[in-house]
C-alpha cells in the first residue's frame, strides 16, 4: 500500500502528470514549530531542474499544508498536503499509451491494475519521492529536539567511488555540488561522468550513502522489525533501489570475525562506544550508539534517449525512443529522499521506543 | 516486534534456553494437507549438529503443531506450535551475565530493556529462526498449490564466490553438501576454509543467493511496500545478515541503462518475457513474471572461541572466551532460513494480489 | 490515528475551519467508473443547511479528486481528494480559545496534546465526517459490482421510536424527508420534537438503524476481526456515538434461547436462509448472508444555544453560550455517515475474503 | 485475524478439542514481576465446573509459560503460553460433523473455510477466551504499576437488572457469588432465574457492566482509533456478544442535551472533574479522567439441551439436541473475560500514549 511508518506514518498519493502530488502525516508529534521554508528547502534539494545534471522539467514544487498546524504549531492532528503539478507536457506520453518500455513499470502495472495512467509513468513516477522528502522535512523537524542528524551523500556514480571513508569529509559539502558529493574533486569527476553519460542518450547508476548521527540506545523492535530491515525497506522501496547495505554490509561476508567484531569501550565521559564501526551503528537490530552507516544502491534510469526495442500491449514488436525529459543520474536528486526516508524511520522508532 | 507479513503471518517467541521456541501462524489457507514430515525435514536442514561445519549443539528440534489442523488438513485458523528446547547447558552462559560481548546483542537488549535472559544470547540468539523455518514450511505447503519454487543456495564463503551464474548450476545439487552450494568443486573450497578458521577459532562470512520461481505477473503493494523492500526487509531481520539487493543488485551502481534495461519479447507461447534479467524479476515494485533473484550478506559470526577485550555491565575492561557451541559459518545453515523468508513474503503477497 | 481498513483504507485529515478537509482511499479496486455526481451527492445528503432542522452552516462541500482516477476509472493507485473549508466564522469560537465546553473534546484533547485549535472545535468537529462519506460513497462504487446494497434510516429520535420492523417500510422513502425517516408520520413527529427543542436552544439524541443486504456469506476475519466487532468500531468512531448493537442486540440479554436462535431452512432456490434474523446476518463473526441489521445510538449534541456553567483552561469557573451554528439533533446528518462507514468496512472485509 | 492490540498485542490460537489452546503476548512491558498465581487465579475465575451454573466441563486449565520471562521477570520479549486440553469429550460432538447448528457459527465456518474442526465448536468455542483472561492477566499486572483498576460484574440476566448505579456498590463484593454481581440479593434471583432456564433445557442472556477506574486523561487515538470504538470492538470479539454501549449508551438517544452534559469543575485538589459522567469516562474518543464505564450484551448461549430442528450440510431438515456440556448462562463466566479485554486495550493505549 501506500503508508509509510507506525506511530509516525506517510501515506502519499499522485500520479506524475495528474492534478496534484500529496499525503497525510499522521502522528506528527504536537506542539513543533512548523518551519516551512525549511519544508520548502527540503523539496527544492530533490526538484527537477537544478542543474544541468538533472532533468529539465520545471516544477515550482510549492508545498501546501491543509491542517494539522496552528499558529505554527503542529498540533498532533494529521498534516495534509498537496503539490500541484504544473509542468507536465502529457503529450510526450502519447506513445507510451500502448507500450511497454524496458525496465519499467509498465508491464507489471499493467498486468496487475488491468490499466495505468501512462503519462509520465502515471503512479511509478520517482516525482511521488517529493511526497517522501515532504514527510521526511516534518519528521526532521521533529527530531531537531533530539539533536539527531541526518545525512546523505554520493558516494559513487558508476565505477567513481569515493575513495576515503565518509568521517574523512566534511559532509556538509556535499550540498555544495549538484552532485552531491563531499569531496568537491570526486564531485567534479562524477558531473563530468553523468554529462558524458548523457551526451550518449544513455543513464548511470550509482550509491547514496547515509549517516545517522546521535541516535539513543535501542532504537529498533526485534525481531521482525530490526532497526536495520525497517531502514532497508524504506531504501528499497525508493525508485530505482536495487540493494541496502549497513556497516560492513556486503564486504562482511568476506571478513572474518576476528576483524569485523567492533570492541566496546567506556570512554573519558563514561559513554559505551565501539573502537570500530564495522556493525554500522546497529547490533541485534538495535542501535548502539554509534553512527549508523548505510548504503542505498540505485540502477541507472530506464529512459533513455535513444531508440529502444520492445513490444506493445498486444505483445508485438515496436521500439520506443523517449521524448520526455529524465535524470541521466537519480543519485544526486536520490540524496534528499534517502534522507527523508531516514527520518521518517528514524522518528516513528523514536516514538516507539518511548513506551519503554 | 515479532510477527511477519499481513495475511499470512508469522508471530515467533521463544529463548535459546528458555523452555520452548515457538510461535503462530495465522492465515494459512484452509484446506492444505500438512505434510509434518516435510515441516521436521525443513527444520533438520536448520538444525544444529549436521555437520563439523556447524555447532555441535545437539537438539532434535521435535515440532509439535498444537492447533489449525483437523484431519490433516490446515482448517483456516491459526497454526500453534512449539519446539522444546533440551540441549542447552546454560552454565556455559554464567559468566556472560554481567559481560556485553563484542558485535553482540547484549548491550543493545540491556539498555533497551533494563533487564535481559543472557543464557545463550537470549531472544537474540539464532535458534529464533527454526521458528521462521516453520512458518516458511507451511507457506511452501501453501505454494505447492501454485508452481512456485523457492531455493536458496551459498554463493559465498568469504572470498570465494560461486564462479557462474545461478542458471549454470542444478541448484537441487546444493543439498548434496554441508555447505549447499550447488557446484560440488567450490563447495569444498568453501569448506575447507571454514574448517580451517574454525580451527584457528575465528568464523567468516558468506552470502546466500535466493532463486524463486514461478511467480505471477503483479505481486508487490507499491509504493511502500514494493516486493523487493518487504522480501528485503525479511532478510535483513535474519540474524546477522548485512546486506540485501536484487537483480543487478550493487553492481547496478556502475552500470549503464543501455547495457542494464531487461528488453521485453514474446516467446513463441505468448508469454511476454526478459532478453536478460537484471531486475531480478522485480519492475516498479511488481513481480514481473521473471527469477526473482537475490542475494543475502551474512557477516562472521560474532562468537570467537579465543578471548576477545570487551567490558562489563558496569563498563569496565574485561575479557571474554566463548565457551559455548557455536558455527565458524552462519552461511550453510542460514540458506534454509533464506528460504522461509521468502517463502512467508511471497504466500503473503499471492494472498494480497487476490483481491485483484 | 485516522486511518480506516485493511486493505481498503481510508485516511483523513482536516480541522473545522482550516484551509481544507481531505484524505486518501488506498486501495480501491482497478477499473471501476468513479462516478463524481454520485460522491458529491453523497456529500450533499451529509452537508450542512439542508433543512431548518441542521446546522446553518453554509458549506458548498465540494469535492476535488486528485488522483487514482484516469479516464474516469480507478487506477488502483490512492485516491487523495481535498474539500475546502469555506463558511468559517472562526470568530464565533474566539470566546472557546481558553474554555472548555461541557461534554466536548476541548479539554481531553488539550490535555493529550498540550495545544489545541479551538477553531470550531478544530479536528474534533463532525465536520470531519464528510471525508468519511467521500471514502464510503467511493467504496459503495465498488460495491456495485457485488449487489450488495447499504442503507441507514433514522429508527429513534428522544423517545419517538419507528414502530415497527425495518421490513415493514420501503427504506428508500427515508431520503423522501429531512429526518430521515422511512415513514411519514413517524418523521414527522420527529421533526416537530427536534424544532421544538431547537426553540429551546437544546439538542436531543437518537438512533440510526443500518441494514446491509446481499452479503456473500463468511465476511469477517475471526477472532479478532469479527464482522460485527469492525463495523462496531467503525460507527463507535462517529462523533457522538455512545453504543452499537447488532441483531437482538440489548434486548437479546432479557431473551431465552429457545426464542432467540434463528433455525436455518433451505429455501426453494435451494439457499440455506434463517426463519428469524435476531442474530443481524452475523454468527460466530461471520456474515450468514442475511440482512445485517445494527443500530447506532447517538447522545445529543453538546453545544448548547443557552448559557451552560464551566471552566476555563486555569480550572477556573465560567460560563459559556454557544454563538456558532450547531445541529439540534445529529442524527439526520448521521444517517449518510453510518451507511458510509458501513460501506468502508464491508469492501474492507470483501477484499480480504477474496484469498479464500 | 487473530491478534488484539498494537503495542501490547495477543495472538491466540487453538480449537476446543485440540491439543491445546494458547498464544503470544508481544509488548509485555520489561521489568514487571510476573506473578503466575495471579494468572492462575484469573484462569479459575473463568474456567468451567466453578458452581451449578456453569458447564460441567472439568479443566485444570493449567497455564504453561514457554518464554519471555526470566528470574520472575518479564524481559520484554514475547511471552507465549499454552494450556493443554484435557477433558474433551469429542464423541459428545460425533453427531455435529454434518449437521449446521441454529445460531452458531458451524454453518458460516464451513462456508468460509470449506472445512471445520467440528468438535466441541473448534475454534469458534468460548473456550478459546481463557487466552484472552491470560493476556488480559499479564496486562493487569503491567497496569499495576499506574493504579489503574478494572473491575467487571453482572449487571443483567433475563429481566433482572441490578436495580442501582454502579456507584452504590461494593463491587469487590461479585466475586463472592457465583453470579458475580455485587448486590447479593440480586445475586441471589439471578441464580435462581438461571437454575430455572437450565431445568428447562433452555439458556438466558445478560448483561457485564465494566469500570475502569484510575486512567489519565488522554487516552485513545483519535478519530479512527477512539478510545471507546477500540474498547468496543475489543467487546464485541467476545463469543456471545451483541451489543456494546458506553456512559449513557443507548439511554443517551432519548435525553436531551442540557441534561446530560457533563459540567466541569475543579476540586479541592485541582483536578478538573465532571460533576456527572453520562459520557462515561470519554470525550472525543479520549479517556477523561473519569470512570469509564461500559456495559457488554450477551445473548442466550445457543446450544440448547432440548431438540430443535434444523439441516444438515445438505441443506436437508434434521433435528438436533446438545449432548455436550454448556452453560444456560454465559455471563458469570464472561466477567473475567470482560475485564481481560478491557485491561488489554487499556494497556495498548497507554503504551502508545506515552511517545506524548
Amino acid at each position: 500500500m501506500n503508508t509509510f511508518g507506525n506511530l509516525f506514518r506517510l501515506t502519499t498519493f499522485g500520479e506524475s502528470h495528474g492534478v496534484a502530488m500529496g499525503g497525510v502525516v499522521d502522528g506528527m508529534p504536537p506542539g513543533v514549530a512548523i518551519d516551512e521554508d525549511f519544508i520548502q528547502e527540503e523539496l527544492n534539494r530533490r526538484k527537477p531542474g537544478q542543474s544541468d545534471l538533472t532533468t529539465a522539467r520545471q516544477e515550482d514544487d510549492h508545498i501546501e499544508l491543509l491542517s494539522g498546524v496552528f499558529e505554527g504549531k503542529s498540533t498532533g492532528t494529521p498534516i495534509g498536503f498537496v503539490v500541484h503539478n504544473k509542468d507536465h507536457r502529457s503529450d510526450d506520453y502519447n506513445n507510451l499509451r500502448h507500450v511497454f518500455r524496458p525496465s519499467h513499470a509498465d508491464y507489471t502495472y499493467q498486468t496487475k491494475y488491468g490499466l495505468r495512467d501512462h503519462r509520465g509513468g502515471g503512479r511509478t513516477s520517482a516525482r511521488e519521492t517529493l511526497c517522501r522528502v515532504i514527510g521526511g522535512a516534518l519528521a526532521k523537524l521533529a527530531l531537531r529536539a533530539y539533536n539527531i542528524k541526518i545525512q546523505a551523500f554520493t558516494s559513487q556514480v558508476g565505477d567513481i567511488v569515493l575513495p576515503l571513508p565518509y568521517t574523512a569529509y566534511d559532509l556538509s559539502q556535499s550540498e555544495t555540488n549538484a552532485v552531491r558529493c563531499p569531496d568537491a574533486e570526486t564531485a567534479e569527476r562524477m558531473a563530468t561522468l553523468i554529462r558524458r553519460v548523457k551526451s550518449e542518450g544513455d543513464t548511470i547508476g550509482g550509491i547514496v550513502t547515509g549517516i545517522i548521527s546521535g541516535l539513543p540506545v535501542g532504537l529498533g523492535e526485534p525481531v521482525a522489525d530490526k532497526f536495520h530491515a525497517t531502514l532497508g525497506a524504506a531504501m528499497l522501496s525508493i525508485n530505482a533501489c536495487k540493494g541496502f547495505d549497513i556497516g560492513a554490509g556486503f564486504s562482511a561476508a568476506q571478513a572474518r570475525g576476528s576483524e569485523l567484531n567492533d570492541l566496546f569501550y567506556t570512554d573519558k565521559a563514561g559513554n559505551i562506544c565501539t573502537r570500530t564501526n564495522h556493525s554500522g551503528g546497529v547490533q541485534g537490530g538495535l542501535t548502539n550508539g554509534q553512527d549508523v552507516v548505510f548504503r542505498v544502491a540505485f540502477k541507472p534510469v530506464a529512459t533513455l534517449l535513444r531508440e529502444q526495442p520492445t513490444i506493445d500491449a498486444q505483445g508485438h514488436p515496436t521500439t520506443i525512443k523517449a521524448l520526455g525529459r529524465h535524470d541521466p543520474c537519480v543519485v544526486p536528486r536520490a540524496v534528499p529522499v534517502v534522507e527523508a526516508m531516514a527520518a521518517i524511520t528514524v522518528l516513528d522508532f523514536l516514538l516507539i521506543n518511548k513506551r519503554y
